[in-house]
């Protein structure tokens, strides 16, 4: 008999993901749509349509529907509360996909759902206390505290990325008023920016050279040379990599976690990044806390929204 | 009818305080012996007569005794794992306790259960989401997620004091390696530590003629000028207020609390203390989160400890 499904669908913001995946966590189909340009309208047909495809496609029964969104979501509700990148702000989000779809359907945050991924299938499994940080171009977070999500006061709990290190510290970005964020100092941006001054300051280097070569001094740039043994790229590794080790000695300390997994882009950078944070954890951080913490990639990348989203959805509605 | 009452002890580093109490929270006996001097076995007799003193001065039956103490505790094993003021570390001091008294024992860490008296029935009383900074020579703290505790993997978790906010801030006390801790700048040891650099850098000041009077410059002092109006007293409570203002940005950013409580002897300044702080979480915190949170003072000060342990006791064993 074909497994029963449900369709997570990750609904970033220029792209979304809907994928039948079945209770042990296999994909049987993936459909993608862009999910930038149009209006609210045009996104949420392209959204039904993609959807539709996953269950069409999928072997057996389909039992529900989640989304993972990079928003603050009020998760009760089913409501994208602000989002910077989708015109589907203050919509019942939700209600509108039940009702067109047929089917129950669960939102939640982009992060916590890939919290939610890592904690139940992947790098946090068996954890009771895990966090997860998404470094990307900028960082999300998602916090398990006794095997359940911390969601707030009105569901905008969890942003680590936005916990000040350094008082007087560079500007943050988007919406965050604040200077000295973590997502200042190790996002894929702040690695960027800090690639461009070590560019500057030696220029017979791999990162000058690159810069002369009109190349764009990325995060993902930076981290290819440094894997290729640049000693600028890896220094810019070392440094953000140590204040992810401040952010993490921050968590340690707070949290008293099992574990703490560190995944999107940046995270390609692997040991480069991670081994500079668990040296100043190390140093830092508070015993015992710090003797019984790992510090690990995770174990989904880019799917890790798609995949979350559908545990969500297994979760309430699974057998 | 008597009421029923349990039996709540702050067991400080100098001296213990144990009370009977009733569901109303209505203090019936104290009874406090110095917990400073001797060795274990006499500490141990001392809160035994100090805890028969209350038993037998309350008013009705006795359901149980609750013990509040500044440490990290393994709270399902009822043992101080590490403690800098008492001699009983790694004792299995609830077990003790409860074969000596003949009644049911509880044992957490002071900051915890202080948070639990705040929660039931004090300043943050109705809040599914708290968290408490209690702030004296340093910085205890608790945290209350979906009306429960945050204990963490081994215990040890909640020390907020130990969140760095200045990444290369002055070193951090006591046991912790670390600096540009919160604690490193606010707590009352951080307030005399600017309230003398101030003192040197006005010599016509209020701090400098107390200085010059050889009055020791505390943290209850330099609040003491601050309320009667000298400007380099209360420059010092508006620096150390905009230090814990960027501490609960974070904890607003990480946690979205409904509330966030200050107690401590610090919180002896009031306004002059938590003005500048909420004027920086507004201005600093993300939307919405900074706009739901209130910022409050503790309503339960010394007794914060011996209420908040009886608290424990009376959800365990209360009717």
């Amino acid at each position: 008999m074909p497994p029963p499904c449900v369709i997570g669908v990750d609904l970033g913001g220029t792209k979304l993901l809907a994928g039948a995946i079945d209770a042990e966590l296999n994909v049987h189909h993936r459909a993608q749509r862009p999910s930038v340009g149009g209006d609210r309208a045009a996104l949420l047909d392209r959204v039904v349509d993609a959807v539709l495809e996953a269950i069409a496609l999928a072997p057996g029964e389909v039992l529900g529907v989640g989304f993972g969104i990079p928003s603050l979501i009020d998760s009760e509700r089913g409501i994208a509360v602000s989002t910077v990148h989708l015109p589907i702000a203050d919509l019942p989000f939700r209600d509108i996909m039940a009702e067109r779809l047929g089917l129950p359907v669960l939102v939640d945050n982009d992060a916590n759902v890939a919290m939610l991924a890592e904690h139940r299938h992947g790098a946090a499994a068996g954890a009771r206390h895990a966090v997860l940080l998404t470094i990307g171009t900028g960082i999300g977070s998602g916090i398990i505290v006794d095997g359940r999500l911390v969601r707030g006061a009105v569901g905008a709990a969890g942003e680590l990325g936005h916990m000040v290190v350094d008082l007087d510290g560079p500007p943050c970005h988007g919406n965050c008023p604040s200077r000295g964020c973590l997502e200042a100092l190790v996002s894929g941006s702040a690695l960027a920016r800090t690639a461009l001054e070590a560019a500057q300051a030696n220029p017979d280097g791999g990162l000058a050279a690159a810069l002369a070569a009109r190349r764009p001094l990325t995060g993902a740039l930076v981290t290819e040379l440094a894997h290729e043994g640049d000693p600028d790229a890896r220094a810019c590794l070392r440094t953000a990599g140590e204040a992810l080790g401040v952010g993490i000695t921050n968590i340690v300390n707070i949290f008293n976690p099992e574990v703490v997994v560190v995944g999107g882009g940046v995270i390609a950078a692997g040991d480069l990044l991670l081994d500079p944070a668990r040296e100043v954890v190390a140093s830092r951080a508070l015993s015992p806390s710090r003797d019984v913490v790992r510090i690990v990639p995770a174990r989904f990348g880019a799917e890790s929204g798609m995949l979350g989203a559908a545990v969500m959805v297994l979760e309430e509605v699974g057998s």
